[in-house]
């Protein structure tokens, strides 16, 4: 007997299957999609793999994200992961895992939302899982796959001396966002604001419209993801996704390559002096810092593809630098919290 | 600083992954391991993929299972799911989503152990994922990934009216260790009583041995993986892996196949006896509805491989029978709970 309201308790697992696989594209890339033992997928010599998860408390609150919010910024930090590989993303894998007091509309609304994002990103819904979790716990787990294309990867290894350090996609504007939210900003906000934050060129927008691209990146961020292909193809030498900010993860392909990333701030002037009608004096935090952006940071040895823009250049040494001045690499850590506060 | 019992909260991310990354195997599948934003595989025309998590508190239990039997675990249900489409598994990602205050030994001892069985299955840990959860949630996810060498996948729908219905592995031993642990057994049963239990023919061990290989098959289940690559090069016409019981995953294949399959009781006598002096009246329903076996269930057209051993045959009409009596597939969903109890 359905509710008006039914949980994930009330439903069969074959009904739930039979509600949400309709949502998730299938083509040219899965021979045999959800419903038997595993998918199988068409794949060239090398594929690309990567797993992010989200936990409902300490990755998103339901009072600010919706169940296709969760959706896209999952599928969002899950395809910037094989973009930042110089990869074509091609198809994922989900879990949910959840409390089965949890409304059977979430499950169908993050698998719709999750399905939608899917196709226009060109990716399949390859398979998944369903599983019950403890009361109050709600989860979920993507594992994206991507081709190279018969390339070599983009690693986090080749930045050189020389090479110039640039960005595709915006800086700051999910810490931004965050912030908004924090002081109490309504999300509905976000709303009809969607538009030109893919492109991410900074000034071209009114104030209001930057809180609504701030809140809209927040929560269902999405990120130009052909970039990194296009990246690898025109000679990128290193490429990382911006998960937990750009003195984090700049950082990290400083300490790979063995180099120092050399930013300058009057590259990054723009990004900050708009983000400040946004979130005030904490601008320059949310630029450097900020987590959850998801644009791509790379460094190449000539001409910049279309898109990208000059951050700074890679120097000698070890780290990553602001107008000469060292920085520390504060940013996310899982479990240890906020580092640039400890 | 670090104390004698050191929480997640205690360490950072990249020394506890510098700890656990060197658990895990390498070799000629991975190009690119855990590091970069993205793992680089290896990969043939066509890969299998599967994805499969499991929650503290609802599939597992701290008092029973310690963190390298839920690694054990977690690895033989993915790939015994990839073994069951006909595919070499090659590579698996995991995740670990944990409350803070879990204790850093928990995570080494999960990896170590994850790490010793890739190894023995032969297998890659090509990447994974660090996820913070709230206060009591530990929940571990796994991505498998394999290969079909080139042959089609053996599918659940491949069943005809006239194939042998045959097994690989062992009956009921996962489901009769859950009874032994309910009633009180010690899980230190389990220790010491390794061995024949990837071979799986019942009447070759005494009762005491037995008692030891159901709760060693509970709590740390292995399977004969190789069996589902041989099936598939010896014709299998369909194939599933016992995730939900035989009645339950046998009119999975049914269903797909639009057949019935009829096993006979004689078939399944010795399975049962066995574990009568385990589990007394219980034996029949362990046999025919006990989930978490992951031996693999599956269809052939002629003589059958070498492990494989007769439980009926295929015919026309729906569902499962034994004896020629229809049953009702019982067994475990997900979300509603035991069904055969509902």
């Amino acid at each position: 007997m359905v509710t008006a309201a039914p949980t994930l308790a009330e439903v069969s697992e074959a009904t739930l299957l039979a509600t949400i696989f309709p949502f998730f594209p299938g083509g040219a890339a899965v021979a045999v999609g959800p419903g038997d033992d595993a998918a199988v997928l068409a794949t060239g010599r090398a594929t690309v793999a990567t797993t992010d998860s989200m936990v409902r408390g300490r990755d998103w609150l339901d009072t600010w994200s919706s169940a296709g919010d969760v959706a896209t910024k999952l599928l969002t930090q899950n395809l910037a992961d094989v973009a930042a590989m110089g990869a074509t993303p091609t198809a994922v894998l989900v879990s949910l895992v959840a409390d089965p007091q949890t409304p059977v509309a979430w499950a169908v609304d993050f698998a719709r939302a999750l399905g939608s994002g899917a196709t226009k990103a060109g990716v399949v819904v390859a398979g998944g899982d369903l599983s019950s979790a403890p009361a109050g716990v709600l989860m979920v787990s993507l594992t994206a796959l991507g081709d190279l294309g018969g390339q070599p990867p983009v690693l986090r290894s080749g930045a050189r001396p020389g090479d110039v350090v640039a960005i595709c996609g915006t800086l700051g504007r999910s810490a931004a966002g965050l912030l908004l939210l924090e002081a109490g900003a309504d999300r509905a906000g976000a709303s009809g604001a969607s538009g030109d934050n893919g492109e991410g060129t900074p000034g071209q927008h009114g104030q209001q419209g930057l809180r609504g691209l701030c809140l809209e990146h927040h929560l269902r961020p999405t990120v130009p993801l052909a970039a990194g292909r296009e990246a690898a193809t025109q000679g990128a030498t290193s490429m990382i996704d911006l998960s937990d900010g750009l003195l984090r993860d700049g950082s990290r392909i400083a300490a790979a390559s063995g180099v120092s990333l050399a930013l300058e701030s009057g590259l990054l002037r723009a990004d900050i002096e708009d983000l400040r009608e946004v979130v005030g004096e904490q601008a320059d935090e949310c630029v450097l810092a900020g987590g959850e952006e998801h644009s791509l940071l790379a460094t190449f040895r000539g001409e910049l593809p279309s898109g990208w823009r000059q951050l700074g250049r890679v120097e000698a040494g070890h780290g990553v630098s602001l107008d000469g001045r060292p920085q520390a690499a504060r940013g996310w850590d899982h479990f240890g919290g906020d580092q640039s506060r400890g």
